[in-house]
């Protein structure tokens, strides 16, 4: 059966501000050290499954000349454009269409545009199990990540370690972020595992979830599907899109269903969810300093320092995040990170468009 | 009897870069918010007692245009090139050579460049003090000042509290950088002072310490006084100058010579060794920040932060001194300002003197 892919690619991801703008989020940005953006490396992932002309990508208007610019071999017509941000569900959804609409049925592999993954043909192979068994029956298969530590950001995948087609494990159900103490539970027992948002099914499975658990979306995502390849698809989307509901493809259908079957990957997946992940990407020094561009450091410890054009000169501070950018520079503790959000806001209430 | 000073204005001051560099050392940097330079504050402190044609300002060639920049009332042949840097004695020992030529006999007032006084009335009312003691008699009066704090990085001036001479005491000697305890000690006996590098003295009194105590130099300085004015000034100052060697007024002539008052000073001195100094000169936020320019702060405590064009954005970082300028930024520890003078030695070493 044809395959196909759908990434989205219209996440702003705020937290790598002042490199991640909201005219070049995260998805656009080359974080590792071969110099291609989190978008490259996901379509370069499955090159080996995927022709480019049955790879489609979601984002916004905005991204538009990002996505041409960095995936030219990808056509026109197969990136969708979401006229305003309604969470995945209807993301996907659309995606669907657009697939059923090509192809009577396919393969359709939802992966996210902005994660790493170190291991490629481990990947791959994982992706081609999980399209072994969506192929086989209606089943939707979510790629789990087998849990390295207790993290308490992530949703997690509980599976019945008995139940198993092909590689695949039966999904008894997901759970939203733990607390510490009950994400330690679930990691010791070895029945859970991270829920990456990499989803395996065919275009037939999913759709036939919409309509029987989102009707209203469905029925829209039928007008959709008819408006594709005519002289008003586009008007259609722009007037279709923003009366769905901004809902998550976790919440709005895996949550509800059953036949879900989830595939562990082993493959070094990160979602590169903040500054810190570079010390899980990029090499430390003897120092444990990641640094990049100009910078000298002078006792200094432990720090992530992205220089750019300006020398950086650090003397004598540890357990800091550097980053230069033309116009801004980020000085941030390695426990803040998750404050960088509030900069954002900040530069929102002073009207300081030019920052964000 | 005329009032003359002179102005030591040769210093590199690596202790505040970025900002001070070689092309403009921290005397030609303004610190305080009244955005005058320390050395343009320095001469407008002691125009109430000197003339601007008795003032005379001794520098090296490269901060000619700083000076007439900065100073454009001093007049273009009170500016006194030192051809190489010599410390303290040679420089003051030629600016009595130009004093002496100009007036048989002067009061001289020898005033660093690169200091701050808060109460400048004060300042001025010690200088007269001094004055009143030089002209009175051959004695050298040293500025002392009243420490506040045991602190390591001075020299210390012990002066007999039971011998007098108008407002001034009698030194007994003079004391290099102490250790913690002995500093201690010193702050407790009140019996100490700081060593400020300000005297004040006839030129007639240091030429006659000049000719006893380093008498090759004098002779040398005699040879100078006899170019002063003449076709042959400068040729001679450029031949004869390298030939000083480089030794302190302290080590020189202070530490050697009897007949050595010291007065008090209370009049809220600073010498602005380093950016901490900003914590004393500047006023800080409720967060203890001291922030100037284009800056965000957020969860910051305790910072010195002197922004520049960029938007400098601190997030959950405390104690660090962050300085931007157009072509690097600081990134500092407060408890590591005596560091930065290796981040100036390691650009010398990587030959980046763009930077220096």
């Amino acid at each position: 059966m044809k395959k196909t892919a759908l990434i989205m690619a219209g996440g702003h991801g705020e937290r790598f501000w002042p490199r991640s703008r909201r005219n070049l989020p995260k998805q656009f940005l080359s974080l590792t050290s071969d110099g291609k953006t989190l978008i490259q490396l996901t379509v370069d992932r499955i090159r080996p499954l995927v022709d480019s002309e049955d790879i489609y990508i979601s984002t916004n208007k905005d991204y538009a000349d990002l996505i041409h610019e960095q995936l030219p071999d990808i056509p026109k017509e197969n990136i969708l454009f979401e006229p305003v941000g309604r969470n995945t569900a209807p993301c996907i959804g659309m995606g669907a269409a657009f697939v059923s609409k090509k192809y009577e049925d396919a393969i359709m592999m939802v992966l996210p545009s902005d994660h790493l993954i170190k291991y490629n043909q481990m990947f791959v192979s994982t992706l081609k199990d999980a399209c072994d068994i969506a192929e086989a029956n209606p089943a939707l298969v979510t790629i789990g990540i087998a849990p390295t530590f207790a993290e308490t950001g992530y949703g997690y995948i509980r599976f019945d370690p008995n139940n198993t087609l092909n590689r695949g494990y039966k999904v008894q159900n997901f759970t939203e972020k733990p607390s510490l103490e009950v994400a330690k539970e679930y990691v010791s027992s070895n029945e859970y595992l991270w829920n990456s948002g990499m989803f395996v099914w065919k275009a037939s499975s999913i759709l036939e979830r919409f309509e029987r658990l989102m009707p209203d979306v469905y029925e829209n995502l039928e007008i959709i599907k008819n408006a594709i390849n005519t002289s008003q698809q586009n008007e259609i989307i722009e007037k279709v899109f923003p009366s769905f509901p901004s809902i998550s493809i976790d919440y709005g259908v895996m949550e509800k269903s059953d036949n879900i079957y989830t595939i562990p990957g082993t493959f070094g997946w990160d979602d590169v969810g903040s500054w810190l992940a570079m010390e899980r990407i990029r090499k430390t020094n003897e120092f444990g300093n990641i640094t990049d561009g100009n910078v000298m450091t002078i006792k200094t410890q432990n720090c992530i320092i992205e220089g750019h054009k300006k020398l950086i000169a650090c003397v004598g501070v540890e357990d800091l995040v550097i980053v230069d950018t033309d116009d801004a520079t980020l000085i941030c503790s390695k426990d803040s990170t998750n404050d960088i959000k509030k900069v954002i806001e900040n530069l929102k209430v002073w009207n300081r468009d030019e920052y964000l």
